[in-house]
């Protein structure tokens, strides 16, 4: 039955709808995604930008994944093919009828009706997990916060916003941790841009010091051009080290100190950002991690993310 | 973009996946949608086929839609875009996550997870209401029973498994004939199938007599040959004419009376049977609208249905 395909196809009103710039984040639970998409979608502006947490494919819900021997980091506790279905049609501009799943009674409520816009921000523990989702993105991010990292930013959040205990909360990583190797970490590898937040361990900045960034900028997409950028001049608050990755590839490798004056990143984003030819300067709302509390390295970070979605989209058909 | 269609096409690992066949059963709440489907999936097996009702595709909630001015037969409160979507995925034999409205509470409930099988038979309010969605099926059928009979099964199905009273349903009824006229009666033009059961007003049938059966077989696919098979001896329990539809394109009419007796008709049967040239008789379920009641009119009716599908999966390629 070709013929149905071809009618399908011709039917179809929407073969030339714009599709949207597809940045994928993922990395483990309370690794700092949510954070760092926040500050992309105040960049670019609601209207322009849907940003997407694509956590909500369970097959189970909570009193059925008792009785089940895995955690919701397991493949085959999600519905990975409709993950997969609905990036594609998210990726060529289609709406998606998302389903929901409400993390504070476990179970399943109404699904979400959702029309990507320009650029669409895929957040969640497995966007990179199959070669079918990677292909969906235009750029691919994994965070990588170092485990005891995570571990304070997990037990911050889940005793506070989501009422557990300490106990439950450390108890709930041990758990996923065999999941978390196997299906979680493997993701990096298949990033453009992997993302870590750490403090230095060689230095003793004062408390408050906001955690500096490592970035690994892979050859998978043509990044900003760093190296003119970054000359002496920079060197005390950030610099760029050309290294070998875990499997022996060649890489970019971009600090962010943490101890980077205001003033030092404010003169390499205005760099980056000319490299746009955008007008007027970079958004202001860049490295805010609370109202308030502002991070240089998170900042710089978003910035890149930042640069790399405009140009995509400039990359365009018709743009 | 266009790299980024290839990537994902290259990347989909399921382009030679079977394809079902796709039947349509569209027409009005309470028009023998489900006791016509339910002879069907029972004599090709529940194994083989899928029956799913797209009825589900509500853009509100029953709280929500006390506050608008239609009802669910009105396109603009469904997600008309997602039913296009989901009925290509399945006739592409994709699996699809169907949303779920609970009748009972008017609200949303978890969504299904469907995979379809061999043959797909697709019954609801709209699946022939636009373009897109008439092109992912292989056979259109609408049920079309005069509005006095479809009243009659409305207020016998609602009054019972529903618990409404009888005030409360012809009301609703009311309220939804506008809507009724505007946007499922004319699905009734692309149908290639069009079943009216009725009683013969000419006749003065003893109660308890089925109702007749009035098929337009519409030239719009090829029906089995009928014109050799009803000469002049089954003229008292059935007939082949031909006629103009309304809008004035002649079609076929095969009439099956309530009175025909099972002996005329099983031999019909056998010989629509044989075209198909498949082994054994016609499956025993056809034609029982409750346990130990059975309609002849309705036996063949699902007969012409079967060897449609079954048609349409012989023409499948690699079949």
């Amino acid at each position: 039955m070709p013929d149905k395909i071809i009618k399908m196809t011709r039917s179809s009103q929407d073969d030339n709808r714009p599709r949207p710039v597809m940045l994928a984040i993922a990395g483990d639970s309370a690794s700092g995604k949510t954070t760092l998409t926040k500050g992309l979608v105040e960049a670019i502006g609601e209207d322009r930008c849907t940003s997407i947490c694509v956590d909500d494919y369970h097959k189970y819900d909570r009193a059925e994944r008792k009785e089940l021997p895995f955690t919701p980091l397991h493949p085959d506790c999600n519905y990975m093919d409709i993950l997969e279905q609905h990036l594609q049609l998210l990726a060529l501009g289609r709406p998606i009828l998302k389903p929901v799943y409400d993390h504070s009674t476990g179970t399943f409520t109404r699904p979400e009706y959702i029309e990507p816009k320009e650029f669409v921000i895929i957040e969640g523990l497995h966007p990179l997990s199959t070669k079918l989702t990677r292909a969906c993105f235009d750029v691919r991010v994994f965070l990588d916060p170092p485990e005891e990292i995570r571990r304070e930013w997990k037990v911050k959040r889940d005793t506070g916003k989501r009422g557990y205990t300490v106990e439950q909360v450390l108890a709930e990583l041990e758990r996923r941790e065999p999941e978390s190797e196997a299906f979680i970490r493997p993701q990096r590898r298949h990033a453009d841009i992997v993302v870590r937040f750490a403090p230095i361990t060689s230095r003793q900045d004062p408390p408050g010091t906001p955690l500096s960034a490592e970035l690994m900028l892979r050859p998978t997409i043509q990044h900003p051009a760093l190296a003119n950028v970054l000359t002496d001049d920079h060197r005390t608050a950030m610099h760029l080290k050309i290294m070998r990755d875990q499997d022996g590839t060649p890489t970019d490798c971009l600090h962010v100190h943490g101890h980077a004056s205001t003033e030092e990143a404010k003169q390499l984003e205005k760099v980056i950002w000319e490299e746009l030819a955008s007008n007027g300067g970079p958004p202001e709302k860049l490295g805010e991690i609370n109202p308030g509390e502002r991070s240089e390295p998170l900042a710089l970070t978003q910035l890149i993310l930042l640069y790399h979605m405009l140009m995509s989209e400039k990359e365009r058909p018709g743009s």
